[in-house]
């Protein structure tokens, strides 16, 4: 496995003689340089471009070409801050009530980014002159998007490294996925999984913690040069923990460098994390009626208008109309306010947990202990942890923020009909769980499997494994069909044809375990 | 769970005034109003909207904002029937031969549906001066498209609803899937699903039977108002029964409140009930070369064009292409006519069924009985209920209509070969069925396990289950892979490899079941 | 299943008089007719079209109007080998150096392919005059893209058909999976497949042997014709046999009629045949960062650009950018060469394989022989047979090949880290088959299964069908979720979650099977 770092040398090009000049010239003449150069991409921005960005354009549009021209179609390299602040209020995407001078009256450019609260990054870097860092944080873009911040704070994807990383249980669930399972002839071992595997998977969505190992000397086209070493690299997950200690990736959604908000509002994006058994919100959405007008009619939807008009911008929701964006009808009356927060309009948990229930009042969800002194925010039986969770006035306050949602195409008796079928789904759900949970503790008792009894890992034998999915999969893919109405995956995709057959299957191996196999029924 | 009914009240807004100004002049003086008002959304279709539309777009158009934009885009929203009734032949959408006086010379608007038929629809109630209705049904659609409504009572789907719950062996499978399981430390118990669960899951697709329950007050921004109770409700599912005492829901394919040609032909549509393991069609489609160019290709494709024209119009066939739409070639020849019936096209029934077998003559499939007393329409051993079935001839004839489509595109060898494998599958999963079943009745017979010779649910089980997905899921996908050339699914996705590897699975079963677990090999 | 191969005679149209004066006239008068003939088609290309092309428009216009719509709406039909040889080299979509003077100056129309090397094609036959043949193949194709054809001849796709078909292991696989299975009461059997069911199930993407049978003789609108009789047709198969000796198609992803490079560049041509669990590139794409980028922003993508530039004609790789396009970056400097070889980049081979090991030194797999004697790759250990596969050196040329592209827009240490993992993943997945090959092999031993010490087939019985899928689908699909970042598919849509279920279960079953049911744990 050796030779597999390898020193790339990247192409040298006939712009690298702009790196070069870069180089002997310094950053303070680079400016004439750059006029002089017949970089068209350039052209457009020329006037606006901060001298800091200017600085980085000529050898990045060389040697990561693809960024520099993805860059090159955002809005943030056309509008300055400035332009941007005094847009009228529901047509405005930055929520800052003033720009910090320095960063007002040019575009949002390479520097603008990678160079700010540099006493902060414990990334940051000496890089052509400047203090620069890789990773771009929530609090970086803070500076023109503050509200978007704060919101984010609160959302619980923020703390999704936290959530799983420190919570005990999950942390074993985790080990018993990921680590290494070995066979002696007779019993199985498991040993913990490394840190690479848990960043590429887990850790992917839920966010690694990025950290600095050193740094390290690359060749390139300007020489030898100094970089720091990331380990937890790369990573856009919800919940990163970043080197200026601040939690989360807005390019998670806002994808770099041309931070879409066409992007952000197709599925597509939420479908990065949310289409695995575990949480098949994208699957669901695509068999509803939703996505069904997405995907037809879609094409023809202005996915840029900010605010965003039922009706005449969009004909069906996204993900995003639902749940993130701020919406209007024609007469630019607000139908849902822009909520980077999202469970503003969420009452119920419904996945990840072995059952649903409230939402929990913290976004730091590895606090809950529940009565039996685990991490949970349920008991095992599916008693709500009920101290650490909301309580009925907030449940119905967020339910009736999300109807307003609704409304805007569907009668009250339709929504309310609809919030109902899903409520009982929760119940039926939950109902299901505990059936396939009295018979996995059965088994504990009986000593044909070790788990809570026994102070064991509850998810590495072959029947917890089948309790987990119960709850995992087939519950909560049930409630995200219910909940969005995509019937057709919540009966036979895998939903409640799962449901009725694990706990039968369940039940079979434990009278297998009890009674050997030669009995009648 | 209380609570979850809360009412709700709409926002009161500036078109408000419309709305209470209908309620103060009433009806007759509207029209005044209407022109008066400066809603942006009437000015297109002012002179051609029927008065008592004009009476329903004020209120709604700031309650259900989304309706009323997306019925905007709508061609009904454009055109009058008289305009419409004249098109030539092949151009038209329409097939009545003369229109109703009162529905000729406005546009298709809000009142020309839901005021449609009053004195048959049970859901019928006063509402702003007029008899309005919720459900809007075939038999209100048939005012224009007669023909499409004939041809949909011969469609199977007409009767989805029906053939699922008249049918006491789909009974007890739905039963077993969506009822309630509990354990008592040593037996589950099933009880029966709910209705609730029943409509978000099976009746989905197939459609309920929405029935008034009563009536509700609602406080509305025109003060407290009487609404009536549906239950069922929503459903769009295609053999709903309605409340005027008709089959189907034409919205299921052609979506409220746009109504897109467009939206239909696309294979979205189909997949909202056609995805999941029991009834593959989207999925084997995605993998299909018609599937690719359509993904690939299908943005340039003309979907709005009647006649739909092979080659200028699109280059490959979605579902409708050849099962729904009238197509011609570029010489205006017919090469396919408009079905609505579609199984005219369809001479092997091949998903829903234990074993595949020729077309039922009737839509209506609750009324067969096989020669062991089941209403099945092939017994256990695979053997067809041949008085139900069509017959060779009959099978003949619709094969030959179906490769009329095909050899738009293909060789007639082409074809016929491709024909050939699908029926030779036809066969191959039949047989592989007949396997599966004679494990399963062979565990009957041995009691261990409990079916058809204890006369108890044959679904319920574990087993059972297993040999439920050998036809449901598997045998199933398979001849969809072979019907559409979709071959990435019918080997590894849920195909072939599952059929062998769950007669397997049975087996194993049945020797430990029979034999205890320590015999040799 | 008398019937089938109904005799289609083809509906009579107006155009049929061109046919039939085609009949009467013969060829050499037939360009006369054409030019009389109003027939809009041929408009544009009038000028253009080879006499012998002009001969077949009229009737395919008529009896195949797709075929014909399709092939208008492409290049070929619109401009000249002669033109396309001259365009500057990076634009150049025909490698040839010079074309043979009868194809220079006209456009490629039906005869131009498919009369092509008459001398070498079995299925040559007799039509409308001309020698002609139903299965265009890579040595058809070389005439004007003669690189393109070499490359691909080291694509280990050329030998999918033999290797799949050669190699007596996979045979006996094919055969558990296609073969009919039947039950006496107490065993079960196993029948060979018939060749119709490997046609459309292995071979479909794998290709097919195409041979000639004999001829047969149909009625056409020009009366009676004698055709050949073609078995293992349809198929575009990647590694199919064709007539004339030669191996594939390029119509598996440039497909008929439009040969479009837009159709190929989209991942929707690869997911026909890699998107099932045994190769799910497709469905890790979709999950992936670049997948979602695809999705949202390509519909305003250059997908015709030759070259294609970074960051200009797209802003995310597809499939055909990071395994064959010609990439250049925005000053013309070449990012990537075009490959049809592919695995000029592809070092590990992960996929179809019991273990991942160094790609195969000859695209030939079938004359592989391990330590062992088995026709396979690796022991049954996973150690690589080392003999027949690429060494360290080619490895990492390959890889820095891979790299190259990445680095267009990603830091060398984005990038380096990203493989880093990969190549853990390798040996981890690695790890978690060799212990379920242990379990298996612990089964063999105490009699428990017979397999390879019995020398039975190793994938028949339900505990090998369990160890097939540790490696072919779970270990495999994790594999690929860490090449592409597509985390959401690796840990539970098919990957770590299953891999570490499946080593539980096979552990329960071996238990269960040595001890009986009864035992604690």
């Amino acid at each position: 496995m050796s030779g597999n770092r390898s020193k790339l040398v990247r192409r040298r090009t006939s712009s690298d003689k702009a790196c070069r000049a870069f180089k002997v010239i310094g950053p303070d003449l680079l400016a004439i340089l750059v006029l002089a150069f017949p970089l068209n991409l350039l052209h457009a921005q020329e006037a606006r471009v901060s001298e800091a960005t200017e600085s980085c354009l000529p050898c990045h549009a060389s040697v990561t070409p693809g960024i520099v021209a993805d860059w090159e179609k955002s809005l943030h390299s056309e509008m300055t801050p400035a332009d941007a602040v005094v847009k009228e209020k529901l047509g405005r995407r930055v929520s800052a009530d003033s720009i910090p001078d320095d960063l007002k009256t040019t575009t949002v450019g390479c520097a603008e980014c990678h160079n700010m609260n540099p006493e902060k990054h414990r990334d940051s870097f000496e890089h052509g002159g400047y203090q620069v860092h890789t990773v771009v944080t929530p609090e970086d873009c803070a500076a023109c998007h503050p509200t978007e911040r704060s919101q984010y704070e609160k959302n619980i994807m923020s703390y999704a490294h936290i959530n799983l990383t420190n919570n005990p249980v999950y942390h074993s669930l985790i080990t018993s996925i990921n680590g290494i399972q070995d066979f002696d002839g007779s019993s199985t071992t498991l040993t913990d999984p490394d840190e690479e595997t848990d960043f590429e998977s887990c850790l992917y969505c839920h966010g690694t913690e990025v950290m600095v190992q050193g740094t390290t000397s690359r060749e390139t086209v300007l020489g030898e040069m100094e970089f720091p070493l990331l380990s937890g690299w790369p990573n856009q997950g919800v919940g990163r923990i970043n080197p200026d200690g601040s939690m989360g990736s807005c390019a998670a959604c806002h994808t770099r460098h041309q931070f879409s908000i066409q992007m952000a509002r197709k599925p597509y994006t939420c479908s990065e994390c949310h289409k695995g058994p575990d949480v098949p919100a994208y699957k669901v959405y695509q068999v509803s009626k939703h996505g069904n007008i997405f995907s037809s009619l879609g094409k023809e939807w202005d996915f840029d208008a900010v605010p965003w008009v039922v009706g005449r911008s969009f004909t069906a929701p996204t993900c995003a109309a639902c749940h993130v964006s701020l919406l209007t009808n024609s007469s630019d009356e607000v139908v849902a306010q822009r909520s980077h927060q999202m469970n503003d309009r969420l009452w119920w948990r419904i996945f990840g947990v072995i059952y649903a229930h409230p939402h929990p009042v913290s976004p730091n969800t590895a606090t809950i202990l529940n009565q039996a002194g685990l991490p949970l925010p349920t008991e095992l039986s599916g008693e709500p942890a009920a101290d650490y969770l909301i309580d009925e006035d907030e449940m119905n306050t967020r339910r009736q923020t999300m109807q307003t949602v609704c409304v805007s195409c569907h009668s009250s008796q339709w929504v309310e009909n609809q919030f109902a079928r899903f409520e009982n789904t929760i119940r039926t759900t939950n109902e299901m769980t505990l059936t396939a949970t009295k018979i996995l503790s059965t088994a504990w008792e009986k000593g044909v499997a070790v788990g809570l009894p026994q102070r064991a890992n509850i998810f590495d034998e072959a029947i917890e494994k089948k309790w987990v999915e119960q709850w995992l999969f087939f519950a909560n893919s049930t409630r995200f069909a219910s909940a969005m109405s995509g019937a057709d995956y919540g009966v036979f995709a895998n939903g409640r044809w799962y449901m009725s057959k694990n706990i039968q299957e369940m039940h079979d191996w434990l009278r297998f375990k009890l009674q050997g196999g030669t009995e009648k029924k």
